[in-house]
């Protein structure tokens, strides 16, 4: 299954891109830069291409940030600290993010002859976005059936879809990922802040996998 | 229903541009500038906007020309003569075009709390392009429901989609287009060339709608 995984260079979608590479055919890593403070995991995710020689392709969506603005990851607004609950975390929502990266990577799938586009989306994600639950997963394969037509079929594979972060954790240990060229806080500064919603997730994660955590925290 | 419109500057967008204006709330048009030979369409996209008295935004989607290659409307492939066969324009298919464009244009709907996005697919389109056939429609919708979740509800508009070219004519005449204002031809030539696909099709939408084709033609 030759396979483009959509990557950001944070925890999930690395141990994803390891993961292809293991067990399938990694053909490439693409990702999305709309601007958004965590610029680092973009390094991470060229990176990851690097390490596990395939094409890597960086698509240029700064000129969205307006058009899609009101979000903390793109805007002007603070991001939040504390757990990822609904109040807190609405305002990293960027509308319509997966359905818009999806669309491209399933077009450059297309354009490539490739058999699926993997993307790292997990349960811990469900209840804040909408587009990364099954059921939006699901309804983006079929779109995609008939958009694509008769020109060419590419499978959408999210494995983690119905995972935890730590059950990625434990997967990506397994097939030797380098945990510390993976990025998750939303803050942007040197080092992982440790207080922002995605760094206690992230510190979770380790401690429930009982996976040495390799991250150097701020706090 | 405030409503933002996909258009390119051709005959069928611009028509519906002004059809929403006439008889709903045109709040904006958008169009994607991937790098396609008739540029000259997105000049009178902008027109419209002016005209019509919205907003505009152009989104430059040139960066996704190398992904998307392969097609004779971004790369340097000759764009062929004749009919819209089969054989014959399949070249011209850029893939996942329309389902790319939609997902950018839901997004900016739904940070604007617009309700609809409005694409002016046509039936005379729909063998060639799978991703003009009402089955992609109605799927795109379902997948906008699901990946939107309750942040907001926007609904895809595609009044032309089992309609003929010549039906848009005739609409488009009864409010006025000006569709000198318009452009058709995928050779991005000064003038429409005539002989090409969407030429052709073009002088033919005019005469069977009777409707004074202002068009200058090279031959």
């Amino acid at each position: 299954m030759k396979t483009l995984v959509v990557c950001s260079g944070g925890l999930d979608s690395v141990c994803l891109a390891h993961l292809i590479a293991e067990n399938f055919e990694l053909s490439g890593i693409i990702s999305f830069d709309y601007g958004q403070r965590h610029r680092i995991e973009l390094e991470f995710a060229a990176a990851t291409a690097d390490r596990l020689r395939c094409s890597f392709d960086l698509v240029d969506f700064n000129g969205l940030r307006a058009l899609l603005s009101g979000s903390a990851l793109t805007g002007d607004l603070e991001v939040p600290d504390g757990r990822y609950e609904q109040d807190n975390m609405q305002a990293t929502v960027v509308p319509n993010r997966n359905a818009i990266m999806l669309t491209v990577a399933f077009g450059a799938a297309s354009a490539r002859g490739l058999d699926a586009v993997a993307i790292a989306v997990h349960g811990g994600d469900h209840f804040i976005y909408p587009d990364c639950r099954p059921a939006f997963l699901s309804s983006f394969q079929m779109m995609q059936n008939e958009a694509l037509g008769e020109y060419s079929s590419v499978k959408l594979y999210a494995p983690f879809a119905e995972q935890s972060k730590s059950d990625i954790v434990v997967q990506g240990h397994q097939v030797g990922v380098p945990f510390d060229r993976t990025w998750s806080c939303y803050k942007g500064l040197e080092k992982h802040c440790g207080r922002c919603g995605t760094c206690i997730e992230r510190r979770e994660a380790f401690h429930i996998a009982q996976v040495v955590d390799p991250t150097e925290y701020l706090t």
